[in-house]
């Protein structure tokens, strides 16, 4: 195992002080809001020093004029100063003994710019003779709720086991939130930016290594040594799953991720191949990659992928059966005793006694219906797992207290379906009306709370418990 | 052309009067909302009979214990009654003259039983000998604003020219509301549920025929006449273009149709193949199907396939970039001379000086930059269209008075935006948050009520635009 150990990147998660350097004290600047005031929300414990010569304090606290001028020591400095004054801000980091400089500041290789390309060249060689390790430039950094770091006063102040690093600072915003929305806690993100000297492959290294994080997410456009990364990747997939995104696959991508970042974004299909043969687990999008976090942390893994479809209507259940399979599961068709027993409940007009089932609960009984099905199917030897699917789109009603009154009933059904013995699985398949998207809203926040496993769509939550139990496969393959 | 005449079917798209067999007074009966209801909310012009021989009234309309009780003719009956009593209830249509009767009814053919597949053909026995026609069972029915009818009180009322005939009811709730929101308006929508007399191929027939329709849209799970079926989409695509959904094409979303509609789904690739043939385009599911009609509606058609994408982030441009050519379209490079001049409005750090354009309006000068910007690209003879992309999940802040500030400058952008020269699309990406999705909402409004093609994705838009493109150079191929 060529993994190294973790103590190189330890300053930039567990800093005992951070200065921000050009943090100014009027409301237009919305960099300082975004770091100072994020560390401020989330009770950084050591102390916060603004940088600034021409303000005495900013947000309540003390500035100095330089990072020279502080009177403890500096363990991580963030730069939202122009990139024209980043040398002079290196050389005092070097005299001070700052551990990390994390470089906000864009306007280097991202632009294509001889000069700005070399000013960034620069800034790395003083960093690397200096002692300083250097954060990007062009990133926004650190977010590690252990350390109560964040540049976002809404990401969840919870510590949670998934790391997460991204060559993208807006992807781990989005990430973070609609992750959040969905249970989902971090422990570590990392946006790296330009990287100049830390990068994808030491911060690989460090989430494999890390006690704190199971699941490692990347968002990457591009690497400098594709040979040495993909050789930590596939020993990161032995220890714990990894999921990809790499943007940067066509030509107008491949240049967006030269002006993004610098990035060179390489071939993709080579990429493919060698992220094939590393067991990493490649997503789309982000979309996925959450999907991915909340299978790996919230479904128990399932004997087979024999799944019993309950819920949503005709012609949701059939797109829903055909959803299933071609995400990879399969559905077993109802054998005759357990339809029979099932029918004692619910009549067979207007719903469907087959796998995909159509029980409209509303119509047929309501809760007591219901969960003598579930109790029934529960037992049934011929399917593996329970995804239950609501589309509140679909129903001819769509008043408001009707809607309410269906958020209730629902969340009464989630509380049955919840202590079922087989795995399970919550889909609300909400297109796009604000109307749906409420209901969404409510029974994803009760699942989260829960801990259930819920996705936006059947084809999404087939596809992702196919590629965990495909994972798992691997790794015991790979074992034995 | 074998397509026959409208006469047939106009009686089910203009009755002069409708009976509603089986409404009931109080308010537990969520079916009589549903039809009742509708009619009125849209004003239907012609008498409306409640058939129930236990009531006096039902919302306010006199009842009638059969549909020989009632006085004047009667063109339409809807059922809402059970199975067993339809029969009944034929007899009474046949005596009375009733021109077609729509079965709501189920409980037929889908259950899979043998004398309830009996009764469905005994029923369109009857009713072909009556000379009545057959709508059903098992289907919601009719929403054709032009004669103001309808079976939700939510569907908009004014007429338009989409008109979508769909195997599941679900589907059309489902797709009207999307639809709605993103600014589509119908002609004529059908749902023909177990289909037993009227079926998809004289409803495809009928609208091919319409003049009051400019894109035909159709879901279904099977047919019973595959040949005649694709004969008819054939010459139907050669006069507008056909985008379906088919459904059931794995095995149990094979068995889902066949319990919801009674359909024999039939193999999937034989579909597809004649679906190429016959110039029909076949979407995955109703976000694909609502893209096409807002292509085919609000797009028009530009001179070739090279887009140039502005907006978004870093990040998010590098996306937008991967999926506009994934999606079929191409990002040509930004020539020299108008970087230059884009540079002059914009710095380059923080910006992406390329094709894609990453732009941070809110950063750098505000509307006027945006507008400078926006016509010296509007004069790029290298580019044919504009995409221009939002990410409200993106940015670092998302407090709502923020959000509400950045809707507003996003309008007025719009406002500039629209008026350009070459065909162009917005895109909110916003992902599964309320708060984006509260953007999304407000800029999709203001795209339907402005005629602008919106989408809620770049890859959506991309796939949506190249399709329109190739169906119309499919249309130019074969009329040379």
């Amino acid at each position: 195992m060529s993994i190294k150990s973790n103590a190189g990147l330890d300053a930039i998660f567990h800093p005992r002080s951070i200065a921000i350097v050009g943090a100014t004290a009027g409301p237009d600047n919305i960099y300082t809001q975004m770091f100072l005031k994020s560390l401020l929300d989330f009770r950084f414990e050591g102390p916060i020093y603004p940088v600034n010569p021409k303000a005495d304090s900013v947000m309540g606290l003390k500035t100095y004029p330089t990072v020279l001028d502080v009177p403890g020591p500096v363990d991580y400095a963030i730069s939202l100063i122009p990139a024209s004054a980043t040398p002079q801000l290196m050389r005092e980091c070097v005299a001070k003994g700052v551990r990390a400089v994390q470089l906000f500041t864009a306007g280097f290789d991202e632009t294509g710019e001889q000069d700005r390309t070399r000013l960034q060249e620069d800034l790395a060689a003083m960093a690397r003779r200096g002692g300083v390790r250097l954060l990007g430039p062009n990133c926004v950094g650190i977010y590690c709720p252990e350390s109560r770091m964040s540049y976002a006063s809404d990401f969840p102040k919870e510590v949670g086991r998934v790391g997460f690093i991204a060559q993208s600072g807006g992807y781990t915003y989005l990430t973070a939130r609609i992750a959040a929305a969905r249970g989902v806690r971090f422990s570590k993100m990392v946006s790296y930016g330009n990287a100049s000297d830390i990068n994808e492959i030491e911060l690989l290294e460090y989430l494999a290594n890390d006690p704190g994080t199971d699941v490692i997410c990347v968002y990457i456009e591009g690497t400098r040594d594709g040979q040495r990364h993909l050789r930590v990747l596939a020993e990161a997939t032995a220890r714990k799953p990894v999921v990809v995104i790499k943007r940067g696959h066509t030509e107008g991508g491949r240049r967006g991720a030269r002006s993004h970042t610098g990035a060179l974004a390489g071939d993709d299909m080579m990429w493919d191949v060698a992220f094939r043969q590393a067991g990493v687990i490649r997503v789309e999008d982000v979309e996925e990659l959450v999907d991915m976090m909340v299978t790996f942390l919230f479904f128990p893994l399932p004997r087979g992928r024999k799944v019993v479809l309950v819920g949503g209507g005709g012609g949701a259940s059939v797109r829903a059966a055909d959803q299933c399979e071609a995400g990879g599961l399969r559905l077993p068709p109802l054998p005759d005793d357990l339809r029979e027993e099932v029918n004692r409940h619910i009549p067979l007009a207007g719903s469907m006694l087959t796998n995909p089932m159509d029980v409209l609960v509303e119509a047929h009984g309501g809760i007591p219906s219901w969960i003598s099905i579930l109790a029934a199917l529960d037992c049934w030897e011929g399917a593996d797992m329970f995804l239950w699917q609501v589309c509140p789109e679909m129903p001819p009603f769509r008043e408001d207290i009707f809607s309410q009154l269906i958020i209730e009933v629902r969340t009464q059904m989630l509380e049955e379906y919840k202590a079922l013995r087989k795995p399970k699985v919550v889909v609300v398949h909400a297109v796009e009306t604000m109307f749906g998207l409420r209901e969404l809203d409510a029974i994803r926040a009760k699942c989260a709370d829960e801990g259930v496993a819920f996705y936006p769509s059947v084809l999404r939550a087939a596809r992702a418990i196919s590629r965990c139990m495909d994972y798992w496969d691997w790794r015991g393959r790979r074992a034995s």
